[in-house]
């Protein structure tokens, strides 16, 4: 397979497994009758912080974005080659964007799988939209893209900071390097998380909430498409100011 | 002592370490008057998934698969011989089997001797039962194997990427290499675990079941037979299919 | 740039991420209608540790200090020169203190803005200055004082026992190097953080106070500067306590 | 200084840290009016787990035993030589042991002060007691018994399985050789801390129990010393009983 072609692969595996185990962690606290009914929200920053760390491992050979605002702060970062060793080109760019929305909505129909019975027993249709996709505590976009924007840029800049991904090494212990990416994400839930639930991904939200549209589930109310434009250009907006910042403090830094 | 016989005693000692402190958080939670009595899920997760590090550290030298699905997926991976250094034959893999399924069966009785007079002391013969094996929130065999499906695959296919195990360095860092399969039983657990309590391990419910069926425990109700075959099945078809799908995705990706 | 001009940068950008997720995650946990609300003790001890992880990425080449408490010990810990290559003197130790008392109160701005509508929607004062600043539980500034001593000489103390900071190498495994003294900082919050909440850093207090004080929060109520002089004071005595003990101790323990 | 002073020293301060740290915890989950009052065994579990890691690092130099039932487990494994170069005989185990018991009792002292106001502010003695020393869910002497049996038995066999400490790399990435044990603590407590709250170490129970005896707490009540035989005893004999089972097991585990 050509390079390009293994990056789309690897992208939409690792965002298919992200996306499972993230939005599954809110199936999970939120659904009727779940195991994990109520388990607060210490739990789901914890799920979506490793269902990110188990993204990375299994998307090795494309450096792991599995985020269009990682791939587009490369851009603005100028870097020249992602990870992959493929060229930065409009080509590539959407070659990433495109396998990460596809692995995202993937991801999503198996957590509707997952959860199948889960969902049918949920009487509020909120909670089944807020398993796929995020919504703001507080409606107003302006502040609600902040919250988005700041979340975004504190994840790129320091996953540029300190270079991202796995190295060469093999075996268990090599894995821990998909360990700090995680912790980050974390932190950004418990810290950040308040307002909008941090999609601070724009695939991570859109392709779900495309899930949410098309598929048959019992009850599920509207995909509230007027929100669905903050977390693409909240995120968008803070990965690229990011890669622009890393452009001029990353070489005094590090 | 001969390498199958190595395997053998290894796989016992480790998944009897592992039963013995993933059954063991599940008694704190649930049996009356415990310290950590309504302790919450994500705490069971972690319990499972620490329980799973201790296993792996102790197991070092069969590999420490301690899972029949981690077993299958190796041979339906391709693979000609185990972490071990034993070759992959009908022999060894029933030898890895029987040894999971022992282990298992003797870590649920220590979890029964240390939590003796809570046993004792719980009215609510479920309760005694889920300390030993999953049962489903919603009965339903279909999804329920369906959820245990995919909870196995994403286990056993990124243990594949990752390569597992510990590498053979020595030392308390070198322990670290247990790690990444502890995060992601940490992960599966918050994250698919809700509709079925996540088995993902057919040794880690079955064993513990005869336990429960053999043990003279005060009060403890049925040992639900009829649920039992899921917790099996769900795994071994989720085992080997991530196998299956690692022997052609794995070449591209790592 | 000069070195001291990347010390002053390095110590701005690592501690405005520290106490932009630090102060963020109390925000969440305690200002009205945040998906945090509630979120426990724990997940305030777990963002504020993975926040100084966030922190110490970013301040690599200044040794990542993001704490005049650490400055101070290590100078009575007989250091000749920062990790940064920058020599010990009173100039150095005042940019250092000047950069991290900067950024955190530019942390915590953003913060502000992150958090702006809920700032706005939650009615009791004291929890807006909570997010900014710490607090007694029962005010008795002499005791007060000895629990801010006691956890910052912890800190500091077991920080000169491994050297802190992350070393030279690069990617994502190395960047685990951030991750004991994270780990250092959970656990004094969730052991010695019950009477004082735990300052242990002159700048992530005072920072955010003078935030605090400058800010336009809506109903934001007293900055109570009579506390304010004790999560100052208690941090500079238990770090300097902690180098000076550290210089007799250290070349035994190590 | 003499290897065998060094040893003391080290022991006292490792096993300092880790008590004050460890009873820390509890004085905030259980005394009145505290940050932390109410947090629950998970944050009790994490706390003690990253109590151990920072003692561990402390004691680099004696090998950082800190526990009494590890020294004694190293006898019955046939160690000839300790950690830290020393050679094992009558008078370097009491060295060990005697360095864990001062440290434990200092370490509580200085959790006392740390929250002095806070144990005077507590109405029951019974949580006074429970802050240094553990007791039994259900009063049980054989039961109790058994389970710090089972538990310390699974401490001291794994970390004995992974050879324990920290390597002799310097840095925040080395320092991370002490995460295994903090985890294999976090475990124990969340799977067997039910029934007698895992003192699994003699001289964390012992230490604390005498300083709550001879320090003037108010209204502190009895320090059951009726009980306090079974935290000493149990964890010694499954210390020991690990050490036995190490001596034929672990040439052939790894």
């Amino acid at each position: 397979m050509d390079n390009i072609g293994v990056v789309f692969l690897s992208e939409v595996l690792g965002t298919g497994i992200l996306v499972l185990l993230g939005t599954g962690v809110v199936a999970n606290v939120a659904l009727a009758k779940n195991k994990g009914l109520g388990g607060g929200f210490l739990m789901v920053t914890i799920g979506w912080g490793f269902a990110v760390f188990a993204g990375v491992i299994v998307a090795y050979n494309s450096g792991a974005h599995l985020n269009p605002a990682v791939t587009l702060g490369l851009v603005t970062s100028g870097a020249t080659e992602f990870g992959s060793g493929v060229p930065v080109n409009f080509l590539s760019v959407l070659t990433y964007i495109a396998g990460q929305l596809l692995g995202a909505f993937i991801g999503a129909v198996f957590c509707w799988l997952a959860y199948k019975q889960h969902f049918d027993a949920e009487p509020n249709s909120a909670n089944k939209l807020g398993v796929f996709s995020t919504g703001p505590a507080i409606r107003s976009y302006g502040w609600n893209l902040t919250t988005e924007i700041i979340g975004t840029f504190v994840l790129v800049f320091v996953v540029l900071a300190f270079g991202g991904g796995r190295q060469g090494e093999s075996g268990g212990l090599a894995a821990l390097g998909a360990l700090p990416v995680a912790l980050l994400v974390i932190v950004i839930g418990t810290s950040l998380g308040g307002p909008t639930g941090y999609a601070i991904n724009p695939a991570r939200d859109l392709g779900p909430r495309i899930a949410h549209f098309v598929l048959p589930i019992k009850g599920k109310g509207t995909s509230d498409w007027a929100y669905s434009w903050v977390p693409v250009v909240g995120p968008v907006i803070g990965g690229m100011l990011a890669g622009w910042a890393s452009l001029f403090l990353l070489p005094v830094l590090t």
